[in-house]
């Protein structure tokens, strides 16, 4: 008797137009059974931000031809709240895919990554799940190098699972002369965005701002993902929703008075 | 010689105009210089949304008197940002405080508060960072037996000082009968939303839907920010953001291939 194929849940941040989504939904379909539900606009930049207080719409799609696609107007973790809750209700994806983002959410960037965010609620689900982000910012980025790496990150993930509670932000480092190295499991880098804000005026003379960011890399360890990426490896680094710092608890039990 | 009055950067996520963040400038206020960086909106539920690819308006408002104040088109976390690299420049606050927020950000909910990515993101600019949340979901909620708590770990901030990269997450109970117990040091429940999702449709025949969740508690210990909530007593999870799921590393080098 033939296994049942596996069910392969899609998000992303883009929005359902964009060009890595397309390229996930094309390398899903190899593994299993796809459904996507992804914004139906841009939606970088959100975080874990979520729908409270104002109403959602979701219609279908049929931009990926035969996979069965619904378009959102909420953030990439209302899409999976609502992909698990109303649309699968009862059925059980056996994996969650979120991206391929077009940017990279190495190291700090993971908190701001909506990517990550669909694939973080997931995990919360008690899903196996996956943020696959290419470190490439440009719309034209190249995927041609991702394809043997994701199938063979997402067969394990369906073949030998993903600790419960986890979910593993994936990196790709962007196209170059020299192939990929491997694979790295790492832990978050120590890094982070130095703001810069551009005051500009508006025609009518107000003022208004730009964020702009450098990133800064405090990070002298070769375990993390910013050195995976740099040396032109792909970093997994399993990313957890417990933000208790319990390394600090003691210290706080012991230091302070209440 | 005087000691400087330490100076107090507020921010929150139910936007400038709401009760909570005037109760805590009026308390702030008693223990140094104060500085308030607020959305000009509500921005609940953002978790550690970011303004990317669009413009921020920043303008002062009087509505603290002589305390000087900015709201900012942005979410709670540009708004740290802003404050932090374009407001007060190479001065460094001594403490980052948000909120007061109106409802709980207990258990998971502090991976989607706004109020706590204010503090999340200060604690990443190396600041002691503090958010406060209120178990109270409405706008009329008794914020009268909050003060002394407020103040009590404000103070400590200050004079002891947090660990560094860690954000304290502050719930207070709402006011019942009982005198609130005290303060405990917790981890982060073991809890989740579980969504249903309400479909309705609008006066044109087009559907949309109305997310609500019933919070479901799975944490059996005593040690966790929902016991203590339950239990009458103020928590203090401290908070990190390096989301690194360590225990899963060598989980997954031991049985994945690569």
């Amino acid at each position: 008797m033939a296994k049942k194929k596996p069910l392969i849940l899609v998000s992303n941040d883009d929005g359902i137009t964009s060009r890595g989504i397309r390229k996930l939904v094309e390398l899903m379909k190899t593994l299993g059974e796809v459904i996507v539900v992804a914004p139906d606009s841009p939606q970088s930049g959100m975080g874990h931000a979520i729908t409270i207080g104002d109403t959602l719409r979701l219609d279908t799609d049929d931009i990926f031809g035969d996979v069965k696609a619904y378009k959102c107007s909420g953030t990439p973790a209302d899409c999976v709240k609502i992909g698990k809750h109303y649309i699968l209700k009862d059925i059980r994806p056996d994996l969650v895919v979120s991206g391929i983002n077009h940017g990279s959410n190495t190291s700090i960037s993971v908190l701001y990554s909506g990517t990550m965010s669909a694939a973080i609620e997931a995990a919360m689900e008690g899903l196996p799940a996956i943020g696959f982000s290419l470190c490439d910012y440009s719309q034209e980025a190249d995927f041609s190098h991702v394809d043997e790496f994701i199938l063979k990150i997402a067969k394990q993930a369906l073949e030998k699972g993903i600790p419960k509670g986890v979910a593993l932000n994936v990196n790709i480092p962007p196209k170059r002369n020299e192939a990929i190295k491997g694979i790295k499991m790492c832990r978050q880098a120590n890094a982070k965005w130095q703001e810069e804000f551009d005051l500009r005026h508006d025609p009518y003379g107000r003022q208004y701002f730009w964020m702009a960011g450098n990133f800064v890399n405090f990070d002298k360890g070769e375990d993390n993902d910013e050195w995976a990426i740099a040396n032109n490896y792909i970093s997994i680094v399993p990313c957890q929703y417990d933000l208790t710092a319990h390394h600090a608890l003691p210290i706080l039990n012991d230091e302070w008075d209440f």
